[in-house]
C-alpha cells in the first residue's frame, strides 16, 4: 500500500515549485519509511528542477540532503529501529554486484546508481526527494546520524559534507599537509571545516574578503581573495591540495602553480564549459588535476561519524517550505550563509 | 686545468650541427671525469637546438641520455672508481638544499637545476651535453650502470627510462592493473616494457596498426589503433593507467574515458597549445589528469638497476655524429625504431 504524502515540486522546467502530493512506494521488506525532518537546498536541485543539466522528469521533487527518523521497517532490516535518526544522501539505488559497488563507490555503479530524486528506479517509477514529508528507502541506501549531530545542521552533510570529506581523505589532507578551498559557498565552507578538522593548514581562497571573518570563525589558518593578483606570487608554490569548489571558470594554469611539487588541484564544482589547460602547468612539478563526486554510502556514513566527533555541522538558514522559491534566487546569487535548509514540518 | 674535447653543435638555431670543440672543466674534488661512449637523441634535443622552447645558449651541445665510463675522479668522490660504467642524464647539478631537492625530486630544484646542456653551471658557464667525447659532472649526478646493461642500450634509459618508470610507479602499475600507453615512439616503447615488467597487463594505443608486432614483442598484451572510433568503444572504462608519451594534441575526453573510476591519464609527452577539456569527464568516476617530468637521481638509480635485473634496454638504431642531422629529420617523421644513439667514438 502507497502512502501520499506532502511535496513540493516544480511542475514544469521554468516553474516555481508549489505544494503538492506524491505517493510514496509500500514499505518493503529490507526498506525504511523516513520521517524527513529537514531537506537541504544543493545549487543541483536548482540546475535539475530548471533542465540546466538536460531533460528532467516532473513533476520533480528535488532534494538529496534529507535527514529524518525512521517510521517503519520491512521484515528484513536489519540496520536500523523505529525512532533511529537517519539520513539520504545522492542515491537510494545501485546494482550492488558490479566492481565499484563491491569497491564501495556505489556512486559510479556501472549500470548506473538510481538518484534521489529526478530518476527512475528499478521498476521504473520516477523518484522524489527531500522536499516531501516522508521517503521510503532501502537501508542499504540509508545512513545513520550519530547522537551528537542536531537533524538540520547534518542534513547539508549528506552532499555537501561528504563531496568534500571524500576528496580531502583520499587525497591525504592532514597535519602537514596545506589545503586551500576555493569558494566559500555551501561546499567550500564544509571543506574548510572538514580540512581544519583533519589537522590540515587551511587557507581560504575567495573572490573577496567579504567573508573573512567568517572563514576564520569555521577553522580556516589565512583567508586570500583572488581577485588581488598578488595572492597568485605570494602563494605560488603553497599547497598539498587545492579543492576547487566553484564552478565559475577558473584561471587553472594560475591555480596550479599554487601547488607543491605532487600537488593536487580536485575539483568538486566544475564549470560547464571545457576549461583551457596547458599540460606543462602539470608536467612542470607532477601535478595533478583530479575531479571527485560525493562518495559511497560507507564514506558517507564514515563522515558522518568523523563530523559527530568533531562537532561539524553545517552553517545553515532555516526556510519555511513557502519560501523556497526565494532561496532558489539567492542560492543563485550566492546570498546564503550557507546552507538552505528547509524545515519539512512547514510542506 | 680544462680538458679540450671534440663536440657535435648547432652554432645557431637554424643550422645543422657539426663537429667543433669545447672545453670541459677541471675535475673538482667530487667530480667525475666520464668517457662518453654512447649519447642517445631525444626529441628534446631538437626542440633545444632548433629554439622551439624559447632561446637557446648557442653553441649547443645537445644530448642527455650519456652512458660511459670513468676515466678519473676528484679526490673526494666516494661514490665511483676510474672503470666504472655510469650515466647522466638531464641535469648536471641543483641546490641540494631545497624542500625537493631534501625530497630527491632534484628535477623540480627550486633554485632551478641545471640542465646538462643548454643551461648555466653555478659559475654562470654554459653546459654542454652528450654529443662529445667526455664530460666532467658531480658524482651526485652521476649514476651507475649496472653491468647487466649494454652501454649502448643502457643511454636511452636516462630520459626515455626514467620519464615513463617514474609515473608507472607512482601510479601503481603492478600486477592486477591495466595500463594503456599512448603512442609507440622513444617513450612509448619503454613505457611498453617497463609496465609489462612491472606485471601490468599492458595495451598500446597508437595511430594505426603498423607497430603491432613490435609492441606485442616489446611486452604489450593488447595492440588497438585510436584512428579506429570503436577502440574507445571497446576499451570504455578499462584501464588503471592511461600514459600518454604523445604531445600531439589528443581528445582528452575521449581518453579519460577510457579510464576506471579512481583511474589516472598521465602526460609525458604534452602538446604546446592548451587543451580543452570538459572537467565533468573527471569528476564523473574520481578521475585524474597528471603530468610526471623524468625523475629523481635516486630513482634514476633505481630505474637503471631495474632495467638491468629484468633486461630491459632500449630498442635503437646506432649511428655514427655525420649522421646526426639526417637522424634529427628522421625523428621528427616518427622515422626510428626506437631510439638513435650515437657512437660517440665517431666524433
Amino acid at each position: 500500500m502507497t502512502t501520499t504524502v506532502a511535496a513540493y515540486a516544480a511542475p514544469a522546467a521554468k516553474a516555481p515549485l508549489e505544494r503538492t502530493t506524491i505517493e510514496r512506494r509500500e514499505v518493503g521488506e529490507f526498506d525504511v519509511l523516513i520521517d524527513i525532518k529537514f531537506a537541504g537546498i544543493c545549487h543541483s536541485d536548482i540546475h535539475q528542477a530548471r533542465e540546466g543539466w538536460g531533460e528532467a522528469i516532473f513533476p520533480i521533487v528535488p532534494g538529496h540532503e534529507i535527514a529524518g527518523v525512521v517510521e517503519a521497517v520491512g521484515s528484513g532490516v536489519t540496520k536500523f529501529a523505529v525512532g533511529d535518526r537517519v539520513g539520504v544522501g545522492c542515491m537510494v539505488d545501485s546494482c550492488g554486484e558490479c566492481e565499484n559497488c563491491k569497491a564501495g563507490t556505489e556512486q559510479f555503479c556501472l549500470k548506473g546508481n538510481v538518484p534521489t530524486y529526478n530518476g527512475l528506479d528499478k521498476n521504473g517509477e520516477p523518484t522524489y526527494g527531500g522536499y516531501s514529508e516522508k521517503i521510503v528507502v532501502d537501508e542499504k541506501y540509508t545512513v545513520r546520524i550519530p547522537d551528537g549531530l542536531s537533524l538540520d545542521v547534518a542534513a547539508p552533510l549528506l552532499c555537501a559534507g561528504i563531496t568534500t570529506y571524500s576528496p580531502l581523505k583520499h587525497w591525504n589532507a592532514g597535519p602537514g599537509k596545506k589545503v586551500a578551498v576555493v569558494g566559500l559557498g555551501g561546499l567550500g565552507h564544509m571543506g574548510v571545516k572538514i580540512a581544519h578538522a583533519l589537522g590540515a593548514e587551511v587557507t581560504v581562497l575567495s573572490q573577496s574578503l567579504r567573508k573573512k571573518d567568517d572563514g576564520l570563525k569555521l577553522g580556516a589558518d589565512h583567508y586570500y581573495a583572488t581577485s588581488d593578483p598578488k595572492t597568485f606570487e605570494e602563494l605560488a608554490g603553497t599547497f598539498d591540495i587545492v579543492l576547487s569548489t566553484v564552478s565559475a571558470p577558473l584561471d587553472f594554469g594560475a591555480y596550479l602553480s599554487l601547488l607543491k611539487t605532487g600537488g593536487a588541484l580536485v575539483n568538486v564544482g566544475a564549470p560547464e564549459e571545457p576549461i583551457a589547460l596547458n599540460l606543462f602547468s602539470l608536467i612542470a612539478g607532477n601535478k595533478t588535476l583530479a575531479g571527485s563526486m560525493i562518495g559511497g554510502i560507507a564514506e558517507t556514513q564514515e563522515m558522518l561519524d568523523f563530523c559527530a566527533e568533531h562537532g561539524l555541522g553545517s552553517e545553515i538558514e532555516l526556510i519555511d517550505a513557502s519560501e523556497i522559491n526565494e532561496a532558489y534566487e539567492r542560492v543563485l546569487a550566492s546570498d546564503v550563509r550557507y546552507r538552505f535548509v528547509i524545515d519539512t514540518a512547514t510542506i
